[in-house]
């Protein structure tokens, strides 16, 4: 059921497009990494309105990890007051195989929106 | 990505059908309610092993309503510490219109695991 | 800081009186139960309106093992979206050594409110 | 009762002294920000182990404003799975009266532990 109900930039169409620019969260961080060696990923959906009726209430981060027979890995969560805080966060990550940073974003308003990274260890 | 990462019985094929059996929650409700008026939903992920090192770590529960463009409403979580808390908790629910109940269940070792629930509001 | 932050029944006075009244979570369960064994907590705070712009957000539950150096043991979290869930909610939990369940509510408008219910292993 | 449980810097003595030094969320971010500016807080308890069956599962964030009548507010909240996320966090926060930021930090082994930091609005 959820997985008709997840929306992606990648597959917005029509009224979407333009929700997917606010809503689609942006993970910024290396895209190589070493093993087992901390980095950090700051994830922003800094575009959307940050209202007590309207905001980014949280943000899970998953890590979908190459060659892993179940996946995703739950790696953190933020969750963010409206108005007091934005829907900005950073982590730091450590992994120790190739694999995609997920996060998943939840507005009050507009439902459940995903952001893909991938990200390569050398 | 994620939409092809959650789990549930229905889409169970191979070694995934003994995991859906331990994994899939299962909600118990009423299967039709009054609008407005609160109803008890139980959902039990208990047939899991509940280890420190291997357990369900929470529940996601979603409403999905008819006729809303933008779902799902995420209208509950609960987090159960390993050994001290099985993977089992009743919330108290309050719709307006009919729709489906959709709980996610996050296992450490083996991901995200769906369940679904069709209620009515009369 | 917060420890002077943290508003009870036992410690309410003037206005804090009424307010505790609506805000103290009740905890129901067992006085007595054997080591290892799952029961039922309910915990409510449902004297306390449930509305968008003003609700118990969410409920942490403690345990408080006797003899432990480090206490408490966070057990579960709960977690109410206003409207659609009621502040109330029943968790199984397994102890292995006597000790206290305390709940600690929060309230968007005031702030964290504790209830203690002792619990005796036979 | 949970007042008696959490531990800082400040009250440490004994034994706590040194779990004080590895426990305690850093707070990092300007001693004076504006009015509604967001500004960066970063919060970190990194001098901690951060293994499997021993690490810093989560931080509360709150909030403590001079002059409102019922403190804490609060404003964010952090997940970290041990091995996978480092316990440090940044979030872009906002307030529009002086005021406490408070990090409560929980060790899965060792409890409650909080950090504090002035910051005056101009």
């Amino acid at each position: 059921m959820l997985d008709k109900l997840i929306y992606s930039k990648e597959k917005a169409e029509g009224e979407l497009v333009s929700k997917a620019e606010t809503h689609t969260p942006e993970i910024v961080c290396p895209d190589v990494v070493r093993a087992g060696e901390p980095f950090e990923v700051k994830i922003s959906i800094t575009k959307h309105p940050n209202k007590f009726e309207h905001s980014i209430r949280y943000v899970d981060v998953f890590f979908v990890e190459e060659g892993r027979v179940f996946n995703p890995i739950k790696v953190a969560k933020a969750q963010f007051t409206p108005e007091y805080c934005e829907a900005e966060v950073t982590f730091k990550l450590k992994i120790q195989r190739s694999g995609k940073i997920v996060a998943l974003a939840y507005c009050n308003l507009h439902g459940l929106w995903e952001g893909v990274k991938e990200i390569r260890v050398e």
